[in-house]
This record gives structure tokens, sequence and C-alpha cells, in this order.
């Protein structure tokens, strides 16, 4: 299935006191990651927008292991995957290197909402079309 | 004028290898007891955005000077105050303390933007009506 | 076990375009959730520095469903338990509610490490000690 | 005097509810100019603490004028300048642009700080050596 791969720079600001990234970057890439793939699978916010009257892909879940942390001017990627498409959701897979070295293994289950047809004020997930499988396929 | 005060605490999240406060977040503060401001000046952003269509409240200039670094666990307060009212910009004053001791001085400069009539594409600063500067001054 | 509770107002710069909070500020909380129960327990930093070496607290693992969305201005809480302390590893519970209404559900796994006796510059994962199984406990 | 050219992709997250970039975010990407300046003026940290015992390079003051907003996607580049160094302070000049598009103009006043002779608890801007100067100027 798709995958996309996103290069970052460990800043001086991504890390804390104890000299090592904090944590919440780790997702905060993962995200980064998760946007990129979308552009390049035709999917950008945009599109999704005009097209099906989306508004956004929020978390149904997320979660990280840690293996190995990461400090000022490490160079990383993010090797970022769809594992699964079910009918209304997204599974996207996180793998945190580097070089070879794996850091931060995670994932993110994400859903596409648009307005509600009987309450516009709310949101409910979308079936995902033929056409965003196949992109993300 | 108007002015807010701004509570906080630092977290270990805020801080930088230096083990003191990463200084961009003085801005995210600077921003937090701006929008309180507003927030207590009976100008909240829906009510901005319905009465004026004001979409956002840009920066046109910010600064500040750093008398003393601050820590984890820091209990800080943001006096923030509108110190004028020109035709289109808003210039707010912010001084972070600890206690009596004064940590950072600092300053924004914001607009009011809106839908420029002749392109909607495109914003532009409105100018401020006498409720705005009423309820700011 | 011990517990804690978090106090928090959602800033507009913790909301994305989407109008919501950018899910790895839930991450940020759930770490300013843990310091807090730590201080809270006479676990501070500097206490675990110089009475056991301790660099820091790392985390091995951390996850989260999100069942609800916050938005900017909504006051929040971080409700964070001890759920278990293992030889080595602490599980931290969080809930993040918005009143009664439950928004976030998560989870922090970390360990204390101290320098490696064979090589100090290498870190382990310290066996947590009595005293401070019983300060979580 | 020594540049140097920082790049950046504005990322989702980086942007707030009114769909530009977080202000905060400009100061954030200087102190990332500003670090890799010194990484490539052969002046990292790691070399700083080492040589001088320096533990830090706070800000005195900082500023920025904003032209132009960014957004989601946009491949952005910080030039980053040494405009003076004077006995203890080091001024830095940033212009971020989108292209050949100036978005903002801002600057950074830093110093290098060691522990104060009299009370290592305290810290003072050290006066700055030949050897700094020249591989800054």
């Amino acid at each position: 299935m798709r995958s996309a791969i996103y290069h970052l720079r460990v800043e001086f600001g991504d890390c804390d006191p104890a000299d090592i990234v904090h944590y919440p970057n780790f997702y905060r890439w993962f995200d980064a990651a998760t946007q990129q793939l979308f552009v390049e699978a035709s999917l950008p916010r945009e599109f999704l927008r005009k097209e099906y009257a989306v508004v956004g892909m929020p978390l149904l879940e997320t979660g990280a292991r840690y293996k190995n942390s990461a400090r000022f001017g490490d160079r990383l990627t993010v090797e970022c995957s769809v594992v699964e498409c079910a009918r209304k959701s997204i599974r996207l897979h996180h793998l945190v290197k580097r070089g070879a070295d794996l850091l931060v293994d995670g994932f993110e289950v994400r859903v596409l909402v648009v307005p509600h047809p009987d309450d516009p004020q709310r949101l409910r997930a979308m079936e995902l079309t033929e056409a965003i499988r196949s992109a993300l396929g």
C-alpha cells in the first residue's frame, strides 16, 4: 500500500532538559508524514474539501513504542505507510529511523469527517470511496 | 486602557537542553494573553467574525527583551495591556513576571483582517470601529 | 495508587486549521500531568537526581484513544494515575475531560534512567526502590 | 560576515485556526537557523562547552516584522546573518522568504553564558574571544 518518507533534522528546541527529543514531537512528525503521504497520493486538503466536503482527518487512536532516543542535530526519517483501509478508518504505520537504527515504532488511526446531513453543526466520519481507497492502496 | 493577566506554569516540555524556557514559548504566552484580553473585552473570535467578518488578528510586528530566564515549575504571570489603538492597528504590551521579578518585556502590533471587497480571496486590515476601540479602551 | 489532576485551558495556538486541538498537544499535557504527579509525590527531578543519579524519565510506550475533540477556550482536566509499578517501569493512565465529558483516554509507560556502571556515557533503567514505589503507591 | 540558509516546509501543525502559521513558530525557525549557523561556523554546543565552559546562548532581545503570511505546504528559507559582534553580544538578522517573496524580517541578540567565577550557581555573559569573532566574521 502507499507509503511516504518524511525527512527532518532534530532542532535544539525539539529537545528537553534531559537533552533528548521531547516525546510529543514524534507525534508531530507522524502527523507531518501522514500529511505528506496524502499530498503524494493526490489527496491534499483542498481536494478532499472540494470533492467530498471533508473538513478534517481527526484521530481515533495513536500510539508509539520508543526504542532509542534522538538528540539535537540528528537527521531522522519517518517511514509512513497505509496498513489498513477499513470502511471508514485508515490505519497508518510510522517508523522513525536514524540511518538504519529504529528509534520509534508508532501508528495513527484516522477518519475523514464531513458535516452530518441532519445537522451541519455536527460532523461524522465518511465512508471511504473507491477513489480514496485506490489512491491510498 | 484595557489589560488582562494570564497565568501559567512553566512545563518541563517548555524548557530546552539549557534547562530554561525555550524563548519562542514567551511569544506563545503573549498570544494567549492577548486572546484572553479580547475575550474579557467581549470581543471573542466568533463575535468579531459574525459582527465584522473578521477572519483573524495577524501580527505586524512583535518584539521582546529578556531580563531573566525561567525554569520548569516557575509560576508566571503575563500582564497584557492595550497601549495604543491606531486607525487600523492595536499595540499590546506584555510583561512576564515571576512574582515581582520582571523576566520579559515585550509587545505585539496586530490588525483585524477582513475579506477585501474587490477580491474575497485577499484580506485587508479593517478600520477599527468606535465599538471596538471602546471595548479595548 | 497515586493520582494527580492537571488543569489547562486550550489556547488558540494549540489548535490547527481544522479548528480543533492539534493532537500531539494531548501528549504534551500527559507529560505535564505526569511531571505534576511526581512533584506531588515528593519525587521532583532534583530529588531523583541527587538521591539516585536519575537523569531522566524516558518513555517506553505511549498511546491514546480520542473520543471527542477540544476547541480554543475549553477548560480541560487531565486525571493522571499510576496504574502499575513493575520492577523497572511505571505505567500511568491519563483521562482528559471537559467537565464530565471524556475526550481522550491515554497512557504512558516510563522508566527512570541512570548512568550505566560500566560506561557512564550509556544509560540504563534503574530498579524502582521501595521508597519510590511507596511514594507512587 | 557569516550567514546560513535554513530550509523548512510549513507543516499542518504549524498553522492555527486562521489557516496561517502561528507566529511563535517563526521564532522557532530563527532559533534553528542560528543553531545551524553556529554549527557551520565550527562552533557547535559541545565545542563551546569544552573550550569555554559555555552553558547556553540566551537571548537579550528578539523582534520581527511580518510582511506576508505563510500557509501549510509552503517551502520557506530563513536567511540568517551575523550583523554585529559586540564585546559580549551577537546580533543576528533573519529574513524568512518564500521564493523571492519576503515574509518576515527579524533579529536576535544573544550572549554566550558561562558560570560566574565567584559563584558557579550564577551565570554571566562571556567576552567574545578573537577565535569566536573570527569564526562568525
